[in-house]
This record gives structure tokens, C-alpha cells and sequence, in this order.
């Protein structure tokens, strides 16, 4: 069943990117590739893409003024070696207190994720799922994955119970957390988080993946939230911290994990000389600067507060279900009897809206599609195509 | 003894630079460290840095061109995520005229180095040194590592016959061949290629870096050498690219290797998810299509001649000998009793020009620093701040 309103030649293009996401595997085809493949396309908004765009804005804004002037520094950027991981982990070690040799530099996260998977995790790993599909994908030949299934009647909410259980049953090497978990969004509390790491502390590696933690808050203030201290009084969490997403620069490869020294050390001693490049050591030298904070916080809270309001107008839209998230996405299940690849491609060919099926994602049963939150006026846009379409 | 005109604060600033280089380990203190730590040192020149000038100057004139204008595209390449592995191999397979399945996209050919060692050095190694050190640092633990020294009375020029000899006594699982050799520039004619692949085909893996190929020539008109085609001949060669060196743009990261498509495959398989950045994708495009090609090339071969002219000069320096090269580089020995050290950074703290002390470099007798070739008038001082000091 199509969306509602396509013509013949839509209906043609709806099957064409059918097929480069099968080849794209487990992750969405990039824009790029389908821009390239089909030119007559025209894509208006990228709900795929889990980014703060008033924080992509803001960095704009510095990165034109600061490098692209009459003096054109971004040219020592592109031409020179970027410094090496240790030097950069010093520049943020005082702004994220940690030592600095607890600090390790990725080529984003997900370089991050493959590092520590392929390195520390050698026998069983959990992984609670619905999940980035990653964490089970670059596990190594001879070691065991364990799912742990969320459960649909709890929203898919992590039940730290059940976890702890299964946990003691399968006694694995490494358990991994995602917190605000994707795709779903859902979040495991500051007493929750305590509860489990305790529960957790004999297990020798447990990935805590903070990636959406700016999106999520537990008060009226919208206090940034993180566990990433919880390293100090856990050696065995390794915290995973993109930056694609708060600071919507996904191109840029910008990452750091928090992990004991001797796991640093281990990993700097063979490898990962110069994984950063010249804009991502930029980036992360304008990330701790005071004047740049203050003004981050305030499109961080700008857009929660567009966020909030977007999921409310969801959740009014008949024919779907919206699942509680506190990161800048929102699973829907789809209840009209459309598959989730026949309405995210719909949407995409008759409205312009780029939106993440979760056709390929295990652990969900139904038709689910995963919608970022984008500016205000987009936000308005994409609910008003979703309308449309059902 | 330090070199001749240091002034005792300068002397001081000498000493600061070796502890520095100290902490650094075994590659240079990056320029964006020197200048933080020193900002009084007024660097003109970095002799270190072995990229070709001109090229970077060419990649710049696209860059402004394409992606500073008022659009400012440059937006998508630092916002979105770039596209994967596979997808930027297939845009360059055409060019290279091998599958695009045999063809592994990285953040760097530092990141390839890594890649390679790790999954496919399992036993042993045989690297000629003097060497570019990350291809003994990042062999695992419990790999060994056998060093086949170059002799200085034979100018570390490899000889094919020693390294055959070596490789059947000691039967490694990987050599490492580094085309023209860092750092002393030692070229490998097409004709001892032949003869050392076809010697070395019954070692599992056979590295061929090529990061320097492009400054290499064996006919007047300066064609580019390569022996990359080499890997369909022979399945366990990988040969590898950097794109810093000839291309000038260290800091976006960008690299390639050629292998078989079962190794290619493994590595994708768990990892290399979206290791390329934004800017490099940009760059693959870009060094596929004809008219930058062609304007490449005279570039190519300017730099070439330039460069040539330099190493003349340089030979003509009274208390040094310079090592035959045929890379964008040449190793000096210092015949005055000066140290490495105290020559570069004296050099540098002097005269502003920042040179490669090869003190740390295992394989060499005698005090030896590498001098990259810069632009024609930079060569040109680099010269005479060199007579001055000596």
C-alpha cells in the first residue's frame, strides 16, 4: 500500500530507493548517493539526520568568521597535519575534568565503538535492542551477542531489572547502554544509571554511549545531564560521546570516549597517530571556549523546547503511535496498514521529507519509522506531509 | 654544539623544543603544538612537512572556487554524514581501472598502515629501516619484528638480493616496501619491483607504500611511476596511497590501498563505517576529474624540476653529504660534528625553518635530518639559512 496521492512515476522512485537501501545495508543510503542517482529528486527536509541545526548555525557562524576571512585560515587546516590524539584529549581534558590520559580522540564515535569493541570485547557482548546497529556489526568472528529484547509493552523502555538478570545468566565481557537510546529514544534515568553500573561492575567493559544525552533532560532548567563521572567510580565504563549530533557537523568526524588510562594507553600505543583531521581539532578547540558554551546552551535549550512541541504534534496525528524519547528523534508505529518503507519513501518522493524507515532494525515488531526533530519551521513541515500521507 | 649565531635566549628555546620532540615520541611535535608552546618562535618555513606546495595552492583555487562561494556549500560537506567506504571507492575505481571492490578508503594512509598490520600481520615482519616508524609501532604484541638494515656504504639504497635472502631465512608473513623510501627518498626501479614481487609471492602480505610515487621519475618526461596494476599480478600485494604528500592537504585526511577484494571485504565487514570526513569525500571527487588532472600534472612537474634544482644545491653545501632521492625529500648527514637535534632546532629558532631531526630514526649511523622540498623560494632559503648555520 502506497502513501496517498503518488503518481506512476513517483510510485517508480519509491521502488528505486527500495533499492539503494538494500544496498546501503544496515544504515540509511546517504544523501549524497541518492542525490547522485536521482537527480529529479528534490529532498526539502533530511529527517533521517539527527542533528541540532541552530547548533550547526552557531558553529557556521564562527567557522566562517574564524577561517574563512580575508586570511583564509582554514588553509593551515586543510594543508598541515592535524596534532596528535594525546594533544588533542589535553585541550579537553580541563572542560570535561578528566585526567587527559583518560581521554581518547575518534574519527567520530563510531571509530570509537570499533576501536573498543574490536579490542576490549573478546567473548559475549549485550546488546539491548532495538539499537544502532553498529554495536552488534563490528563485534569480531568468535564472540557471542547476546540480545537483550526491549520490550514493545513497555514502550521499549530499558527495564533494569530484566537486564541485570540476564546479565547474571550470560556473565558477558561487555554490555553496552545507549542513553537516550536510538532509535527509540528512550532514557534510563540518573538512579537508573546508578542502579545499573553498580549491578554491572563485575562485568569487565561496559559501553556507556552518551551521543544524544544533550537532548534528554530531568528538569524544568534543561540542565545538561551526563554520567560521564561515573568512569571515575567505574573503571570498567568506557563512555562514548559523538558530536555529530549536538553540534550537527556529522561531516567534520568528531568524537571522544572516557575510559581508564591503561584501556587509552593500549589503544594509543599501535594505533590511531592521526585519526582526527584539521577541522575536528578546530571544532573541538572552539568547543571549550566560554563565549562559544553560552551561546551552545542556548540553542541547545532552543531546540528541546522546539523538540517537545514537535513530539506533542505527533502524538496528535491519528494513525500512528508516537513512543516516549528524550533525544532529538521519535519512533512512529505506523497503524494504517502501510509498511514503514513504503511511507518513508512516499514521503520522501511526494513531500521532499527524508525520514529513517526502521525496516532493517531488529527488535521492533510492527512498521516503524524513526523522525528527527529539525528547525521549528521544518518541524511544522514534516507534520504537515505525515498528515498528507496517512 | 649548537650551529653558528644563537643568541643564549635562543639557545633556551632550543632546549624547550627537545623536550617537545621528547614527548612527541617518534614522530615531530606538530606546528599547531610549537606555536602554542612558543609563541614568540617565528616559524617561515616548515621543511618538515613533505607535501608539494603547488598542489595545495591548485586543491585551494577548487576549494574557494566550489565551496566558499555565497552558497557556501562547503555547509554539506561539515553538516552531513559522508558517505561510506564503498560509495567513495566506487567513484574512484574508474580512475585507478581496478574494481572498486578492490579498493579501501582511508582516514589517511596512517589509518590503512593500522588497519593492514592488524588484521593481516599475525607472525612476523620484515621492514627495511631507516623507516617511517608506524610500521613497526603498530605491529601487535607477540608479532615479531626483524629489521633489514639498508647499508650506508650502498647509500640505504634496498638491495633486492639482501632482502630476498633475509625474507627466505626468516620467512615472515608481511614486508613492508616503502617506494621511494622515507627517510631517506631510496627508489626502487621498475625492474627490481618486478623482480622483488615476484620473489616475495609465496609471503602472505607484501605492503607497497607508494605515498611518494608521484615525485619519482624514470624518463625525461617525468611520467608518473606506479606499480600499483602489480596487485592484480599478485593477490598478496597491498599497496598503499597517501594523498598528503603529492595533493598538500595533511589535514583532511584522505588515503587509499589497493588489495584483494577478500581483504577489502573483511575489513568493511566489522568497521571503516564512515571513516572519511566530509572534505576528503570532496577531494576524491575532485581528483578524478580530467581538467584538475591535467592542471595536477604540470604542478606535478614543476614541483618535480624545483625540486631537483634543490637537491643540486644542496650537494654543493660544504660539511654535509645529501643521500640520493627520488622523493620530495632529502636525507642530509652532517659532517661538522654538529647533533642532529641542535642543527634543526637551532635551525629553526635562527633562521625559522623547521627541519626533520632524524635522531630518533633506528637504522641510521651519524647525525642525519630530512629536508622536504618546498616552493622554489622557500628552497632558496632554506639553502642559505643551511650555510649560515654550518
Amino acid at each position: 500500500m502506497p502513501i496517498k496521492g503518488l503518481t506512476n512515476e513517483q510510485a517508480a522512485m519509491v521502488q528505486h530507493i527500495k533499492l539503494l537501501k538494500q544496498q546501503a545495508g544496515s544504515h540509511s543510503p546517504s544523501l549524497f548517493t541518492i542525490k547522485e542517482q536521482l537527480p529529479d529528486l528534490k529532498m526539502n527536509i533530511d529527517a533521517c539526520f539527527l542533528s541540532n541545526p541552530y547548533a550547526t548555525d552557531l558553529f557556521l557562524r564562527y567557522f566562517k568568521n574564524e577561517l574563512l576571512g580575508d586570511d583564509l585560515l582554514i588553509r593551515d587546516m586543510l594543508e598541515f597535519y592535524p596534532s596528535q590524539n594525546n594533544v588533542i584529549a589535553s585541550s579537553l581534558a580541563n572542560f570535561l575534568k578528566v585526567p587527559a590520559d583518560m581521554l581518547f580522540i575518534g574519527n567520530g564515535a563510531i571509530e570509537i565503538i570499533q576501536a573498543v569493541i574490536h579490542n576490549f570485547t573478546t567473548e559475549k557482548i549485550i546488546v539491548n535492542i532495538p539499537t544502532f546497529s553498529s554495536y552488534y556489526e563490528f563485534v569480531q568472528p568468535g564472540v557471542s551477542i547476546v540480545f537483550n529484547k526491549l520490550k514493545k509493552e513497555n514502550d521499549y523502555k530499558l527495564d533494569v531489572n530484566d537486564l541485570l538478570q540476564l546479565v547474571n545468566y550470560e556473565k558477558p565481557d561487555t554490555v553496552v547502554l545507549i542513553n537516550p537510546n536510538n532509535p527509540n529514544g528512550g532514557y534510563i534515568t540518573k538512579a537508573e544509571i546508578a542502579e545499573l553500573l553498580e549491578g554491572l561492575k563485575n562485568v569487565r567493559t561496559v559501553l556507556l554511549d552518551e551521543s544524544f544525552i544533550h537532548f534528554a533532560f530531568e528538569n524544568e532548567a534543561m540542565e545538561l545531564m551526563s554520567y560521564a563521572d561515573m568512569v571515575m567510580k567505574y573503571p570498567n565504563v568506557v563512555t562514548i560521546k559523538s558530536m555529530s549530533k549536538d553540534f550537527g557537523i556529522a561531516g567534520i568526524r568528531a568524537g571522544y570516549a572516557i575510559m581508564h588510562p591503561s584501556r587509552a594507553k593500549q589503544l594509543l600505543e599501535n594505533g590511531f597517530l592521526w585519526n582526527s583531521n584539521g577541522l575536528a581539532e578546530y571544532f573541538f578547540k572552539l568547543y571549550v571556549r566560554d563565549q562559544f558554551q553560552k551561546e551552545y546552551e542556548v540553542e541547545r535549550k532552543r531546540y528541546i523546547r522546539d523538540t517537545q512541541e514537535y513530539f506533542k504534534n505527533l502524538s496528535a496525528i491519528e494513525g500512528l503511535k508516537r513512543y516516549p524519547s528524550q533525544a532529538n528523534f521519535a519512533l512512529i508505529e505506523l497503524k494504517t496498514g502501510i509498511t514503514a518503507d513504503d511511507f518513508a519513501f512516499g514521503l520522501l518522493v511526494k513531500s521532499g521529507v527524508y525520514t529513517r524507515t526502521c525496516s532493517d532494525k531488529i527488535g521492533l515488531e510492527g512498521e516503524f519509522v524513526r523522525l528527527a526533530s529539525r528547525s521549528h519551521d521544518e518541524n511544522e513541515e514534516i507534520i504537515k506531509a505525515i498528515k498528507e500521507a496517512l
